[in-house]
């Protein structure tokens, strides 16, 4: 087993991260930066070492640094968490060159699903539904209109190396093709240093749901359900909840194999999450791998009683799934609401500041994952979540009843969050009734500022 | 439905009602004495309301100031919580008789089973094992010394109208009986201003299992599988656990079924507890009955997915259970670490004063019922329970490791808390070994109290 664990990450995931290394009794190891001196991970690691200033580029995503810092701190693992440098195959490759373990996928199964043209092929091979579009990168604007022209409008343009919906455009008629295909590809360019498009037909009613699988490294491997995130905002998500309204006991299988399939096919290992999207007649069609943690992780977590940060570490140490698929019960209803230091009525626009005062919902059905304390000063230099609040129910709507309650409850005071929105969110009729599909949030808001504008 | 419920109680209960009440869409007012101005409770609530002052008798024991609080503020119904009314059949009447639904058994019931010897009677009329004793109260020392010969040493003295260790002595040989006979009847004056007493054989090496049942007004009953209690200082619980290391399917559906029997015999309805006794040949005895939720009651909760205080709503609403025997499945392990203001190195004397900081373990399998903020002023005058840890993990095992990890990253600074000691629980191997008696608790203290005057 390891024995030392650095956390290459931030936030509450950090702490998520220590948390199970602790109770594997492993020690961890907080990697920070400057802005994060004052961290709950800091705090609650067993030992913490600065890897530098607060830009992440010179902090979280500054390979050398933190394998110096894992080598100095007598490591013999890292966690990459999820964000910064958890999918880049040349991080994963290092650790191993410097006699670490990284915890998660090869640096192979990394490269292989970061570029979505290579993903598509080889989910293709096993089997998988795509969606229509090009295998190969867009050369040109005018190769772009002709393959248009055969895929059929609306389309969708998607960076080869995306992600969160960066370098990402829908174009509705060919008149717009031009301009998208170029802003696209200069969001693409600045934000992941290749501008490389592809180009897939435009679903317009689809839900995003998304298979949770462990594998280990001896060719063991079973899906753990799925999660629903198809309530998104900018092809951000927002709530999460599992099991999918949308699904039947047969289509969770249908889903649950053809995610397995494509784990095979790539010698996939550790945990990993294949993304599908999902439309009204139950066709599904494979989008993305998730070659990493995700953010929503704990729905999966309450549904099957499973702590996947321990699996990821004991797969990533050598061991054996012990779990069979038949050990895999789905128990009741479990959704996510991200807390973010957003302003809603603003445009979601980055609020931040003291955290004067944090007490977290408790009782039955509750999981908090955060970094926040009373007199957290949050710093400006990454991402807003603040945290995650986890409910779970006998049934759907004990869950979203369960989840008004906790963020009633929920004080986080000082900083302007989320937790309006997402209150408002679980009273949202849309969201109640369970049929929702990825433009449901931007229509709701849409109507919500036309309201304004009326009133 | 009840619309409007008043909490006639204080501390992390109170809040763990209210959490309840908003999930079910019901109003929460909660009755506060001057000490508790400012509580969580009363800043959760949709409403509060002072019942009087600090001293309990003026106010969480003031029967007429709570029911005049609930009419006031137009309830239709009180829920008592544990201690308190919570076991008090005029309390339960006089409700009823003001219209009011008392969330709880009729009185008829908590008078039958508040009474250990008319408890007694009615459980061995039902069939329940009864622990060898007597059936009426003692009149006499002779009396007491003529019976204990009968039932042979060592003996158990215990108050009628007793609870919670006190009017309570182990009398090991016939020279101590007088004594013990006194100061038990004495103490049980004090405490609950009757000082009968009864017998029975003291059983040195037991466990304390109990059966959490839940009944509606209707005739069906279930049982909800068992607690372990049997870590026990001075007969309060320190530590419970489900399910319990001591029982195997067979012994289960035997002491919940002698359990469903005791609800049959007497027409109860609500959630109760059925303490039993369990000694090393799987022999189980009726102990008692708890008419009222337990402190405890997460454990069963985080293994049946059910939430007990909604049920008790539902129940005393007039609801039909809709559950079925076989629709309860015990899921995982789980383990309640009850957190006091107390200084276990100095024999947990009570301690006091403001919380600095608190902050509450998170992360998955966690739950935590407390009634702390950061800046909270503990009062002087009710008990010390700050918070209630509860954990649960796929096995026994697991539990306890995240047990360990959840004591550890829990803050509570300012005062002198219990966490430190449950830690050394979690790790002491007794514990760890399940092989618990309620013996074992004193044996830790004193080899540890042996220690510390050798060195």
């Amino acid at each position: 087993m390891l024995r030392k664990i650095l956390v290459a990450n931030r936030g509450e995931i950090a702490v998520r991260i220590i948390r199970a290394c602790h109770e594997l009794g492993i020690k961890a190891v907080a990697a920070y930066s400057e802005a994060d001196r004052d961290s709950l991970a800091v705090r609650m690691a067993d030992e913490a070492i600065c890897i530098g200033p607060p830009a992440p580029a010179k902090s979280y995503l500054n390979a050398p640094a933190l394998i110096s810092a894992a080598l100095i701190s007598d490591c013999d693992a890292i966690h990459p968490g999820y964000g910064f440098l958890s999918e880049n195959p040349y991080f994963a490759e290092s650790c191993r060159e410097c006699g670490l373990t990284f915890i998660g996928p090869s640096a192979d199964s990394i490269q292989r699903m970061g570029d979505k043209a290579l993903a598509k092929q080889a989910m293709k091979l096993a089997g998988l539904p795509l969606v229509p579009g090009t295998e190969n990168p867009l050369t040109s604007v005018e190769e772009a209109q002709s393959l248009a022209d055969g895929i059929g409008y609306p389309v969708l343009l998607k960076a080869v190396a995306g992600g969160g919906g960066r370098g990402m455009r829908v174009v509705n008629q060919p008149d717009e093709l031009a301009r998208a295909f170029n802003t696209a590809r200069a969001e693409a360019e600045a934000a992941f240093g290749r501008g490389d498009l592809y180009m897939e037909k435009y679903l317009p009613v689809v839900r995003h749901v998304e298979i949770q699988i462990l594998a280990d490294q001896h060719g063991n491997a079973i899906h753990l359900g799925e999660r629903d995130c198809s309530l998104q905002r900018r092809h951000q998500k927002v709530v999460e909840e599992g099991p999918s309204p949308a699904l039947t006991p047969e289509l969770r299988q249908k889903m649950g194999e053809a995610a397995l399939h494509g784990v095979r096919e790539i010698g996939y290992y550790n945990a990993g999450t294949m993304e599908f999207l999902l439309d009204h007649q139950g066709n599904f069609y494979f989008m993305e791998m998730n070659t990493r943690l995700q953010v929503e992780h704990p729905v999966t977590e309450w549904l099957t009683g499973l702590d996947l940060v321990k699996w990821q570490i004991r797969i990533a140490a050598g061991e054996r799934l012990t779990l069979t698929q038949d050990d895999i019960k789905i128990r009741g209803h479990a959704i996510e609401c991200r807390i973010n230091a957003e302003d809603a009525d603003r445009d979601f626009m980055p609020a931040g500041g003291t955290v004067d005062l944090y007490l977290p919902p408790g009782g039955p059905g509750v999981r908090v994952d955060s970094h926040l304390y009373s007199g957290y000063r949050t710093p400006t230099n990454y991402d807003s979540m603040l945290a995650k609040v986890i409910v779970w129910g006998e049934t759907r709507l004990e869950a979203i009843e369960r989840m008004r309650r906790a963020l009633s409850e929920c004080v986080i005071s000082g900083i302007t969050t989320t937790l309006p929105f997402q209150l408002r969110m679980m009273n949202e009729p849309a969201f109640v009734s369970g049929d929702v599909a990825t433009h449901t949030l931007a229509d709701i808001l849409n109507q919500q500022t036309a309201k304004e504008a009326t009133a």
